[in-house]
């Protein structure tokens, strides 16, 4: 164990479009923007900034035009790539005009979640995304794509890696540059981690792949080593853990930022954040959503703040 | 990695005593006999139930008599192993009494904590457990020992495998049987917990280790993987994560025992334990406390219960 930690890796952030778009508190365009400048600030190199789904489906979003133009160089530093959600060709349509950086696809690994969620089996989503993949890769882009419940699946249970390498497989053939294999429920233990990620590098360059948990029942920073182990480089985390479950009222989603670079640290592997910017951050988060964010580095850390205030 | 999981573990429950001493409410001593019998009911094998430390400085666990009165057999079932902390002879003498199996003393691993603590030097400590640790051994007890701050120190930062290993190498001549590693501030990441267990076992079996992390910044169960990997088989946890922070108010404190089974269980690791039980023990502790613990698996579990009895 430990025998292989990478030097450093990137953090990619998605608090302001996963973690918002599971928040039920209206945020304010200015709000958002002034989020994504101070997670900027504390040296996060990757922020996924909205997403260009209907507003219909994801009203919390529908200023992702707005944002993006407020990000607009010269105002976001050179150094951030920015990224947006797109589901179909309208929606990629929309972020070609919005200047950001990548566009993000997503779809499920598994069958039942993809009937469920988009009413189309995982071949029919890869057919769809042809098309718009195609595009983005003709218009020189370089394409991240979510796959949903990799680990565990609401509907099927434990996800077979062959079921996870196949997808893959197809989406690297369709031109995608990063995929991140998400933990959607929060349920998967290390032991998964390890063995889809090794299943998959078999065939697929461990660089294209990105880790996406959510800290609903603890074990994210288990799997996050698992996944180190394992070769991954690339980690999703949400700012203070915006975005809760949207299964589970009350319950913690996406692994919060602040946990994540504090265990990186930890093991001495870079990430070029300042740890206590992003915890300012995260008050501003807690600010501009009137309540406590699950993150546990963030709690302890204003704790302490306050205590040192008040002594 | 995940080459020496164990095939069990001991889960140890700390939660009536190192939880209940940590909250601010007031428990009655029905209660919490009622949230014992819970656990045992939920299958944990090993219970610390309260403390003989005076009630002067612990009010919240100041019935420790009636509670293990209680718990006496035939009403605790025989499958039950029950502790409590002693701080001294004159509280040993009431352990004796209380017929309770196992006295658990306690000391810190570094200079400061120890200084600020207890006011005496770490070989101070030492020699003034001398006296009661060769009565419990000659009393025929197993005999526990906490020994605090084994990671990072709030006074001195990163402990010296090499300190934790002369202190628990003194422990273990003086005939404590179990030595329980505790991360007290929450800060320990998995590699600090490779390098002290690794260190340790080179001059103590490590049968005789446990492990005791707070997940104040999210790392708790990463480092029980680190652990395990080390070759540790006896956790400590807290039902629902009972214990908060007493340095920073609001934020986590104790692992709880519900996230460390349910990873467990997920790396096919045995427990003993049913889950869902320990949910309801969880459950139990909430409504008695009276608020949300901050437990991950407790919260995912009771916001899916709710969801499913709404449906």
């Amino acid at each position: 164990m430990f025998e292989h930690l990478p030097a450093s890796v990137k953090v990619v952030e998605v608090g302001p479009r996963d973690g918002l778009q599971n928040e039920p508190e209206h945020v304010s365009t200015a709000n958002k923007v002034k989020l994504i400048y101070a997670l900027a600030e504390a040296g996060i190199s990757h922020i996924e900034v909205s997403s260009f789904v209907s507003p219909k489906w994801i009203p919390q979003l529908a200023d992702a035009m707005e944002v993006a133009t407020a990000l607009h160089p010269p105002h976001l530093s050179d150094s951030v790539t920015t990224s947006a959600l797109v589901p179909n060709i309208k929606g990629y349509e929309r972020f070609k005009e919005s200047g950001l950086h990548q566009p993000a696809f997503f779809m499920s690994a598994t069958e039942s979640h993809s009937k469920k969620n988009i009413n189309k089996s995982v071949d029919e989503a890869i057919d769809a995304l042809k098309e718009v993949l195609a595009a983005a890769k003709g218009d020189g882009y370089k394409v991240r794509c979510y796959l949903s419940v990799v680990f565990e699946c609401p509907y099927e249970g434990s996800v077979s890696p062959d079921q996870v390498l196949r997808v893959t497989e197809k989406l690297v053939k369709l031109g995608v540059d990063e995929i991140s294999l998400g933990d959607t429920i929060g349920a998967a233990t290390p032991n998964q981690v390890i063995a889809i990620v090794n299943r998959v590098k078999e065939h697929i360059a461990v660089e294209k792949l990105a880790l996406h948990f959510h800290d609903t029942r603890g074990t994210a920073l288990a799997n996050v080593v698992a996944g180190l182990e394992a070769g991954v480089t690339i980690f999703d985390a949400s700012l203070g853990g915006m975005g809760g479950c949207p299964y589970a009222p009350g319950a913690a989603g996406n692994l919060a930022t602040e946990d994540l670079v504090y265990m990186l640290h930890g093991l001495g592997v870079k990430t070029g954040i300042d740890l206590d910017k992003l915890v300012d951050a995260g008050a501003l988060a807690q600010q501009i959503l009137g309540k406590e964010l699950p993150g546990r580095y963030l709690k302890a850390s204003l704790a302490k703040r306050a205590k040192e205030c008040a002594a």
